[in-house]
C-alpha cells in the first residue's frame, strides 16, 4: 500500500478520530459536541499511556545490552562469547515463556492471592484453550482496549522486558563456570513461572495487596518499579547458583581470594552507561500512565529522583574506595551507579531529592561493603550482581517506609522475606536437582580452557589474546 | 531569547493552539466551541504524528551505529578502522543523495509508475529549479504541514533513515577487500537512484499499487516497512557485489573453505542489540500514525511481533547449531536474531503472537541453511548479511500472504521477483563498469596488510595486534 | 499496589482529566464544556512538553556514554580506566552541583543581569533555606506546575544533561596525565559556578538578553542550544587545562610532533554515533516546546538539519583527509562529525537544509585545520576536544547572523568573546591555583605507567596488552 495512505488529513483525521464531530461541524449539538470531547480526551489518553509503556519497553529491552556488555567485560577474555550468547538468548526465552505462560500467572485471576491463572484463556470465539494449544494460539489480546486506557500490546512489551531483567541478574553471578543448557533451564522456570508468581504478589493484584495483609501489617507492600519484585527475585535465585555451583577454580585457594580481573573494563562502563538510559524507563514508565498533567509531573520526578540516587551510588563508591583502600576502584563506581539504581526503585516517587541521594549513596555502600563479605563466605559472584540487586534492593524496599507515610516496615519487610523464602527455597532446589542429575557445572578441564572454546567453539577476540 | 520564553502558560497556551477558544471564553457560541475542539483534535494528531516519525527516525538513525558494531566485530583487526569509517560515511552520504535527488524520485509524482520526478521541484517562489540548482536549494518543505498530518520534516527524516540501512547492508558483505572510493561511487548510486526507485514503486505509490497490479495478480504488493524494498534491495546488490569482487584471499583454497573468524564477538553482539533495539523504531514506526486508539494499539503489536520474531531466531539458531554442529554457534546465533527481524518486516503488524515466531525461527533457519550454500558457491560474505537480509526478507515478503487474508501469494512474488531483476542488474552493471574501469578490489598486498593501513593509516587496536 | 491500579478506564479517566465534563456529559452547558476543552487542551501540551524533555533529557544524558567510549578510544590502553571513571564521575558530580546550586545561579532572578540568585530558594513552607540548608532540603519543585505547561522537574533533568556536557568536553583534553581529584575539583567549580553563570547571561534571562545589549549591539545573542554556551565553554576550559597541565610527555620532542595512537578506534566510532544520537535530544528538544503544531514542525527541522550538519562534517573530513594526506584520517572524520554538530548547534532551526550541510562541512573542516595548529604550539588535546567545540562552537555561534535575519554579527561576536574571557579567566585561574598548591599533573613515572595502575589499580585489558 502506499506509505503515506494512513495520514489522514484534516477534515478527513477528525471524522475518523472523533466522528461525531463531522455532524457536529454541520449542525453541532450541545450533547454531541460534549461526545466528542470525551472522545477526544480518552483518545489522547490511550496514545499518551500506549506510548509510554513502548518508550519504556524499548528502554527496558535496551538494558539487555547493557547486561551483556557488563558482564562481558566483567569476564575473562576465554569466557566472553558465552557471556554474549547468554544474554541474547535469555532475552528471546524470557519473551517466549512471559508469552507462554508467565503473563496469565502474573495478571489472570490472581485476585488476593499466590498465584495467577493459565487456564483463563480463551480463544477469539470465546472457548477455552488448554495449556499446550497455548504454545499455537498465545495469549489473546483484545483487538482493541480503549476500555483499559492502553494498548494490552504495550502493556505485555512493557511487563515482559521486566521479566527478562530478572534473568539477566542471575547470568552474570554464575558465570565462567556454568553448563549453557542448564543454565537455560533455569531461565525457562525463572521466566515462566518464579518470577511471574512473584510478580503476582503486587503487580498481579495479589496477597501483598490484598485487606488480610493490610490488616497484618499496617499497609501494603509497596515496589513501584521491584527493587525486590524484579532485583532481588533476580538477586536470591543468583545467590542460590553461587553457593550450590560453587566458587570458579583459582578464586579462593588456601584461604586467600585471588581477585580474577575482568577482561574488558570499557564494555562494563558502556552496559553500566546503557543500563543507567534503560532505567529512565524502568522507573519512569513504571508511572503506568502518562495522559494527566499529574502523571507527567511524576514520571519527571522519577526520573531526577532515579538519576540523583545513580549519581549518588558512582559518588559514594568513588569517595569510600578511595578512603578504604587508597585507590579508586573503577569496578565498584560501576557497580555503586547500579546499587544506587537498584536501591531508589521500589520508592523513586515519594524520596525529595536528597532523600533521594541518600538512598543511592547508601546502596552503593552497602553494595561495596557486600562484595567482601561474599568474599569472606567463599561465594563467588562474578560480576557482582548479589551486592548490587539483592542487597541495594532489600535496602531500597525497606526504606520506602520512610519516605511514603502510608507504608509500614513490617509490610515491606514480610514482602521483602516472602519473596526471599519462595525464591530462594525454589531456586536452590531447581538448581540442586540438575546438579543431581544432569550437572550444571562444566568439568575442571573445560573451564580452565573456557566455555567460549569447548562449549561455543567461537572465541570473542581471537587475534588479541597472549596466553 | 530567554530559554523558557516559548513555553506558554494557562491561558496563553490556548490562545496559541486553539486561537478560537479565547473568544468562546467570554461568550462561547457552540460553531466556535466545535471549531476550537477540531483544531484541537488536529493539532494532537499532528504532534503525535510527528513525534512518531522523530522518535522511530532516531531510532532506525542508531541502526547504522549497530551495523558499525556488527560489521567491526565480524572482520579481521586489520580491517577494522575502515569498517567503522565506511560506516559512518556512508550514513552520512546516504542523506546527502536522500536529499539531493533520491526522496524526489521516491515519492514524487510517481503515480502508478516506475519512477519519481526530480523536475518536480519549486522554489518558495513557486519557481520551477534546476537539477543542479537543487544541490543549492534541495528540498524544499512546506513552511507548515498542517494538512498533511504530520510535519514533512520529520517524514523526511524518517525515509531517509531507511534509505541508509539499506546501504549498511551492502558494506558488511564485501568488506575487507573493496577499495573505499569504488565503494562510495556504488553507495552515491544505490542511496541517490536504486532505492528511491525501488521504494517509489510501492511506497511512492508507483506499479506495485497500481489497478493494472491489482487485476493481474490478485492484489497489490504488501510490503509493511521493507524485507524487500529495504533489506532484499540492500541484499542483492551485496550479491552481486560479492560475485563480481571476488572471495577474500584464504577463504577458499583448493575446494576447502577456511573459515576467517570475526575480531570481537562483544562488538558483533552489541551491533545485534543496538539492531534489534532499532527495529521497534524500524517497524513500528511504519505504521506512520500514532494520533488514534487504533494506531497506537497497531504500533504496540507492531513492537510485540517484532520481538518475537526476533527472540525465535535466536532460539532456533542456537537449536539448530547445537543439534546440527554440536556447538552453539554465537555467529548464527546473532544472525538469527537479525534474520527473524527482516522476516517480521514485511508483515509485523497482521500475524498472531504465534505466527510471528515462527516466521521469525523460520528466517533463522533459512539464514543458517544458507551460509554454507554461499560458502560451496564460494561466495565470500563477511558478515553474513546477504543470508540475513536477502534470504529471510524474501521469506517474510512471499509469507504476508498467509497472514494477511487480502494479499495474494503472486502480488508478493513477482513483487519480489522486480526488486530481484532491476537490483541484481544494475547493481551487477554498476560493479562490473567500476572493476573495468577504476577497479574496485585492492591489492592482493593491501589485502594481506589490511586496509586500516593501506587506506586509512590508522589501526583499530594498535597496542593490541600480536601478528 | 496493583500495578493497573492508575490506569483508569473510559468514563472514570475522563472524570479525572477533566472534571468538568462528568457534569457536562449530564446536563452539558456551553461554558462548562468550554472549559473542558480548555483544561483538556492545556493538559495535552503540558504532557507532550513535557515528554520532550524527558526524552531529550534521557538522550543528552547518553551522550554521557557517548564520551566516555570516544575518549576510552583515544586514549592509550593504560589510561582507558581512568578515562571511564572520570567520565560516569563527571556526570554524576554535574548533577549534584546543578542540583545544590547550578539551576538556582542559571534561572533564579537573573533578570538581565550577570548570575542568578542561591539565596531565593524557600522550603515548603515558604522559608528561605540557607546555603548550606540547601545541601539538606535542595531544590523545591513546586508539587504541581500546570501554570508553566511542562513540569519543573522534567525541566531541571534537560538542564542537568547540558550542563554535564560541558563537563564531559574538559575530560578529554586533560587525559593521561592529570589526577583524578584536582581534576574533580574543576569539575565541581565548572558545573556548579562557571556553566550556570554563562548559562544565565542567556537562557536565565541576563544580560545577553538585555534591552541594554539589544541597543549596544543590535540585536540579542542567540544561542539555540549552545553552540557557545556549553560547547565553547567546555571548550576554553579544556583550553586553559591543556595549556596549564603540560603536553604528555612524548608528544613533541625536539621539535617534532610524535603522533600517540589512541587503543581503540572502534569505541571512538560508537561513541561518535553516540553523540550524533544524543544530539538529537540536544538539539530538537531545545525547542522547549511540543504542544503544538509549529512546535513539533521545528523540532522536526532541527533533527533534519542536525543530521545534515553532521553528515557534512564526515564528508568534508573524509574528502579533505584524502586530498590533503593521501589517506582518510579516521579519527578526522569522527571529529568532524562532532565539529559539524557542534557549528549547527547555535542555530539549527533557521537555516534552510544546504546552508546546515555548509554550515557543518565549514565547522569540520575548521576543526580539520585546527589540530595541526595546535601541535604547533604545542597544546596536546587528546581527543581534539578544543578544535571540535571551541573551534567549531564559535563558528556556528558567529554564523547565525547570516541565517537568522534579525541577529547581528556584533551581538554575536560580543557573547562569544564575554564567554570567552569569562570562562578562560576563572579556568586559568581555578587549574593555576591548584598547580601551586595540591598539583594537577600526575609524576613523570605515573604517567609512564598510566593512570589506571598508579590510581585505580583496574587495568582496562589486563589479558590483552602486549608492552
Amino acid at each position: 500500500m502506499r506509505k503515506f495512505a494512513k495520514i489522514l488529513s484534516g477534515a478527513a483525521a477528525i471524522a475518523v478520530l472523533v466522528p461525531s464531530i463531522a455532524l457536529a461541524q454541520d449542525a453541532p449539538t450541545l450533547e454531541g459536541l460534549a461526545a466528542t470531547v470525551e472522545a477526544s480526551t480518552i483518545n489522547s489518553a490511550f496514545v499518551f499511556n500506549t506510548l509510554l509503556f513502548l518508550i519504556g519497553g524499548f528502554l527496558v529491552m535496551w538494558m539487555a545490552a547493557g547486561f551483556a556488555m557488563l558482564e562481558a567485560g566483567f569476564v575473562r577474555t576465554k569466557n566472553v562469547s558465552m557471556q554474549c550468547l547468554k544474554n541474547i538468548t535469555l532475552y528471546s526465552v524470557a519473551g517466549l515463556m512471559f508469552w507462554w505462560i508467565g503473563y496469565d500467572l502474573m495478571y489472570t485471576g490472581v485476585d488476593g492471592g499466590f498465584i495467577g491463572s493459565i487456564g483463563a484463556l480463551t480463544n477469539p470465539a470465546g472457548e477455552e484453550i488448554s495449556f499446550f494449544g497455548r504454545l499455537l494460539g498465545g495469549y489473546v489480546y483484545a483487538p482493541e482496549d480503549a476500555g483499559t486506557g492502553y494498548s494490552s500490546y504495550s502493556d505485555w512489551f512493557f511487563q515482559m522486558v521486566f521479566c527478562a531483567t530478572t534473568a539477566s541478574i542471575v547470568s552474570g553471578t554464575v558465570a565462567e563456570r556454568i553448563k549453557f543448557w542448564p543454565f537455560f533451564i533455569f531461565v525457562l522456570l525463572l521466566t515462566g513461572l518464579i518470577y511471574p508468581i512473584i510478580g503476582s504478589w503486587e503487580w498481579g493484584g495479589g496477597f501483598l495487596n490484598a485487606d488480610k495483609y493490610i490488616t497484618m501489617f499496617g499497609s501494603e507492600f509497596s515496589d513501584f518499579a521491584g527493587s525486590t519484585l524484579v532485583h532481588s527475585t533476580g538477586g536470591w535465585a543468583a545467590l542460590m547458583g553461587a553457593i550450590i555451583l560453587g566458587a570458579r577454580k583459582g578464586k579462593y585457594v588456601d584461604g586467600k581470594v585471588n581477585p580474577i580481573p575482568g577482561s574488558n573494563m570499557t564494555l562494563a562502563t558502556l552496559g553500566v552507561f546503557i543500563l543507567w538510559l534503560g532505567w529512565f524507563g524502568f522507573n519512569g514508565a513504571s508511572q503506568l500512565a502518562m495522559g494527566t498533567i499529574n502523571d507527567a509531573d511524576s514520571i519527571a520526578k522519577v526520573f531526577v529522583n532515579t538519576n540523583m540516587a545513580a549519581a549518588a551510588g558512582v559518588i559514594a563508591a568513588v569517595v569510600y574506595t578511595q578512603l578504604r583502600y587508597g585507590k579508586i576502584d573503577l569496578t565498584l563506581a560501576l557497580n555503586g551507579a547500579l546499587a544506587g539504581l537498584v536501591a531508589i526503585t521500589a520508592g523513586p516517587l515519594d524520596p525529595s531529592v536528597p532523600a533521594a541521594l541518600l538512598i543511592g549513596a547508601i546502596g552503593s555502600l552497602l553494595a561495596c561493603l557486600t562484595v567482601p563479605l561474599l568474599d569472606k563466605l567463599k561465594i563467588d559472584d562474578v560480576v557482582g550482581a548479589i551486592p548490587v540487586h539483592l542487597v541495594a534492593g532489600i535496602f531500597g524496599t525497606l526504606v520506602v517506609c520512610l519516605t511514603t507515610p502510608e507504608i509500614t516496615f513490617m509490610a515491606q519487610l514480610m514482602g521483602v522475606l516472602a519473596v526471599a523464602v519462595f525464591v530462594s527455597l525454589v531456586s536452590a532446589i531447581i538448581w540442586f536437582a540438575m546438579k543431581l542429575t544432569i550437572g550444571i557445572r562444566v568439568s575442571e578441564e573445560d573451564e580452565y580452557i573456557g566455555l567460549d572454546q569447548t562449549e561455543i567453539g567461537v572465541p570473542a577476540y581471537p587475534e588479541f589474546v597472549n596466553s
